[in-house]
């Protein structure tokens, strides 16, 4: 079976360097859900050179910080699973206390029925990603 | 309410440093189920400056690489949430093809019930991760 993540729709993209991008989460109850995914098709995290572990992970903190920055929410959450489809990529999703979910994780046991929420605007948040791994080199 | 992840029982503590530390995850179904937990209350990743990130995205990896060399999973899922307790802590949870909620999240719908896979030596496991994080320190 392909792999549906070594073919990003550039449509979805957004933004990338040569290494990593972002794509949206695509769920209707989280509007504040991304994904970072890896370039190659590569697994685990510690089958990354610790450079790569570290840029892919600036890249996430990046688009978690622009996520708090942009939409203030009660919690961030962050996974990397890959059970069903091992090509490393990250979830990066905002919570709310009162969202579907909430204080579960997104994946376990629905809580409540909750009307959808607006999401970010993309070129804000892809400009503000931008921002933030500047400040990010800078600093190290 | 006091947080349970401000004070750590020293009798759980695999590995530590100056500013984080392992711990059991504490679930039967999962026995190479671990936490990384950082010393200070602090709820987000990116509360942390870049280089605390990295330090402690660095014992995260070397738990999960540590958990590859001693246990053979199928895949390793990381974790931070912090919805319950907003208190900087990182699920490493190493997955069996045949564990209870494999390919879901653990937090997911069960899929089987499971006899309990035997738990890594912790010693072995704390002397991993060290090594580990000696090889990262010498390849940045």
């Amino acid at each position: 079976m392909e792999c549906p993540l070594c073919v990003i729709n550039r449509n979805e993209l957004i933004w990338q360097d040569e290494r990593c991008c972002v794509i949206p989460g695509n769920d209707p109850d989280y509007p504040g859900y991304f994904r970072v995914v890896w370039g190659e098709h590569v697994s685990e995290m510690s089958d990354l050179d610790a450079r790569a572990r570290r840029h892919f992970m600036d890249v996430v903190f990046a688009v978690e910080s622009s996520l708090r920055a942009l939409m203030v929410p009660d919690k961030i959450n962050l996974a990397s699973f890959g059970n069903k489809v091992p090509h490393l990529h990250w979830h990066v999703i905002a919570r709310f206390a009162d969202d579907r979910h909430f204080p579960e994780s997104i994946w376990g046991q629905e809580q409540r029925q909750v009307p959808t929420r607006k999401a970010p605007s993309y070129a804000a948040l892809a400009a503000r990603i931008s921002f933030d791994l500047a400040q990010i080199s800078v600093s190290c």
